[in-house]
């Protein structure tokens, strides 16, 4: 029982607090500037044109200069740490992950998560959390809607549990369901040499690898500054006084991070594949630590053209990031193991331009 | 007798440069932006709601997010360092600190210090200076004002020393003289959900004691990266080839630091206390270096309403942050020895809104 | 021949790819905002009055605070790095730059670069390519635009490369040269305390030498994150993993970055030398890594009026920078040898007010 000297702290919430079909609403809104976006692009290297240059945005059909797809999400997602992953021992997994909106300057986000699943482990000390988490802007539209499900120690191991209940995924987001956070682009102003690459969505297919050749070493600075950029504040980032104790002896880099820098360094042999649509899963394999440098490479999984689009097309990819070790001869895993040194597997929709 | 090859070398006042009742046109001015704003949210963690969302601090009264009082504080504070500070000791202490205007991205903010007292030590190798510090807009509204005491070298032991006098301060700042840079809130609009905690003025008492739980530990790029972001120069700060033949064989980070991450880390318990008014008094108790990990606890002194006021009440705080030692059972200071591992105290006053 | 699979990330060019009058226009265009400046300005410790303050430059006869003219030439060789010096195996020398339209945030910079010079070097292993790079606004108008070379490996030794021609280039850009990127400026609104010194134009002349007197350490996060700002993604940078195997067994601080940091030091000396009109030559001496203390000095080599302008002058400076080595000697070179710890030697003109 806290002492009530101490009741204004939060503790987060633990397995037995969850209940199926609440809904939570998150501190702290947040308005994101050009500042977030300049500090985003330093810290991961981020360079997608439209992204990078208001007159590469405009010229296709952006009203403005969109934030970078994943900024948005770190955001939405640092909301909902304190009241959903506090005190959670791994964050399992990510699914059903749409970006409906565009986000630009300006704008303010805010999260809300419903509880969509919980499942008692048989050990009695956890329990995975299912949530269907949204990220609404100023005008209270949707701007990213994901589920994710985590691992939450219990509190008091003989509490009783819920009865067991997880949400059916999907297995991928739908064709039908990209694209409503894109305008129309215009293709013949997509100007292949500003945004780096000559290769357009017919110009990739199905089984395709690219190994994306840079590693990036990752600064203990570096992660905490940008897992504070998202507000999130997860202990196990940011404490090596009580994680130095921890399982790894370490403080852990957000995972987040680590997709960030695999889109990032994905600019090599993706240039063009400037927006992601969808998430449609993730893995985080493995932990990343300070020092680690992360490569990685993408398959493309499937082709797929928009209903009632001529714009633009839908590249499934699945990323493989990896630490310390090169992905030129691409490594991933056979069924479920995966092979040593990956860290990241993402299964995502992104939207390249079509031919002109 | 300085070079003439080096005279355009500013090389700092000594204890005998400095006059009193003197005033001091401080460079550099800067105009702060949104861009400041990521920047230091990235750095401490600072969250608290009007600050991070305009649409929070709008719906309570503001024109726009206010730019973080501590930001505000530490600019002003690094442009007295250059002409103040540059052959200090040590930084004494802080006391009469108010904040009286609200800071907006686009404002542009300059410096003046006053000598107010000045008092030579009896080793005759130093002497301690007072300064009042004003910071002003571009409109020429004081916008924080601090008195803070420094051990300044003396250049030349010899050198005679002016009559010492010393300012009488106060103890703390008056209830009366909070609240200038706070416009009237809309009590009714500050969303407990989305500012973090549902507890308003009337919930904190004296005496109540706060563990703010968490702990972050600071690495050299960020306290490196934060203190130029306020053009700091100090040198203890950035060179480690001096700083390493010196007192503590490393560089220090800049207390002003020390105080935004306490601050941040009170987010946790003191969520709606959303607004520095005053700062009552401060000491850097020991050195932090890059490594340590900050955990903080707070005490309530005292609350206060604010005369015309029921928008907001003050909360009078003494903050203690401490280092590589969880602050759960509130160490301090016996008299005025404190325990091993507290690195501030900081007495300050801030705002919370009143019940609706 | 690289694998089909691989045949959409980007290898570089070598040597052999380069074609003398070949112009090549670099992705990705980029949009400087506020928050570009103020990172610039944390990570290198910049605080020239103009750069700093709205009200400042207004004052003087700017329209708005201008970016930082070393930010804006880093942007713009950032770009050209992927397609000139991603294989590079040094980057030799810069001459003949020139800052042509101040830059100001929202402005977007892109880069084109013409090939005015090939020379392979006798054991055909590698070579030199001469550049002329330019950096555009979204007007298209030149805002700067420079010489470098850089030793490029070739990919195969046998190919035949191309008859050698070297550009001639200037010794220095001349006074005519000067000042196109800088407004006419009011004089007598040159505020000397706010600036942070009181010597104009007239106080400097030829053989002056300047202490920078302090230090600053770099961090490999420091750096990174700086790079990342430029979106200049060599890979030396970056990656420890394949350093850690490479000549210096450690990641290289961009030499831009040193540039920066030398400059920003030298605001004590030369703190009204507010904007660089030219750069006539640049030469990285030696590697900087993470860990060292970067220092500096500089002579007024010449001092000239600007042919029509009554309002700034121009100090040619030679900037050393030395690591881990206080510079109050002033270490240079005798003749073609530097001395120990010297790392760059930069010889530009500076603009400062004259006398009112």
């Amino acid at each position: 029982m806290p002492s009530p000297l101490q009741s204004k702290t939060a503790a987060g919430r633990f397995f037995e607090d969850f209940r199926l079909g609440e809904t939570i609403r998150h501190p702290t809104p947040r308005t994101l500037t050009s500042g977030d976006a300049s500090l985003y692009s330093a810290l991961t290297g981020a360079r997608f044109a439209p992204q990078s240059a208001e007159t590469f945005a405009r010229a296709i059909g952006y009203p403005a200069s969109p934030i970078d797809d994943l900024l948005a999400f770190h955001v939405v997602f640092g909301k909902t740490v304190a009241d959903v992953s506090l005190n959670a021992v791994a964050n399992l997994g990510y699914a059903d992950g749409r970006f409906l909106r565009p986000v630009f300057a300006g704008d303010t986000l805010s999260a809300v998560s419903e509880v969509i699943g919980l499942k008692e482990n048989s050990n009695k000390q956890s329990g995975v959390v299912y949530v269907r988490s949204r990220g609404f802007n100023q005008r209270g539209e949707t701007v990213v809607d994901y589920v994710r499900w985590v691992m939450v120690r219990k509190r008091d191991p003989n509490a009783p549990a819920p009865e067991a209940y997880v949400h059916k995924l999907p297995e991928a987001v739908g064709a039908a369901d990209l694209g409503s956070a894109c305008p129309r682009i215009d293709r013949a102003a997509f100007d292949a040499e500003l945004s780096g690459s000559p290769h357009r969505f017919e110009d990739y297919s199905a089984g395709e690898r690219i190994d994306h050749v840079d590693g990036v070493t990752v600064e203990e600075a570096e992660h905490q500054i940008a897992t504070r950029l998202y507000q999130n504040n997860a202990k196990v980032h940011f404490n090596q006084f009580s994680e130095g104790e921890g399982r790894f002896g370490r403080r852990l880099v957000y995972g987040g991070h680590v997709i960030s820098l695999a889109r990032a360094l994905s600019f090599n042999g993706l240039a063009n594949a400037f927006h992601i649509a969808a998430i449609n899963g993730g893995r985080h394999v493995a932990p990343l630590f300070a020092g680690d440098t992360v490569f990685a490479w993408s398959e493309i999984v499937e082709t797929a053209a928009l209903p009632g689009r001529d714009d633009v097309g839908g590249l499934r990819l699945r990323t493989i990031a990896a630490k310390n070790r090169p992905c030129a001869d691409f490594p991933g895993r056979e069924g479920d193991a995966y092979e040593p040194h990956v860290v990241l597997e993402l299964d995502y929709w992104a939207l390249a331009p079509r031919r002109p």
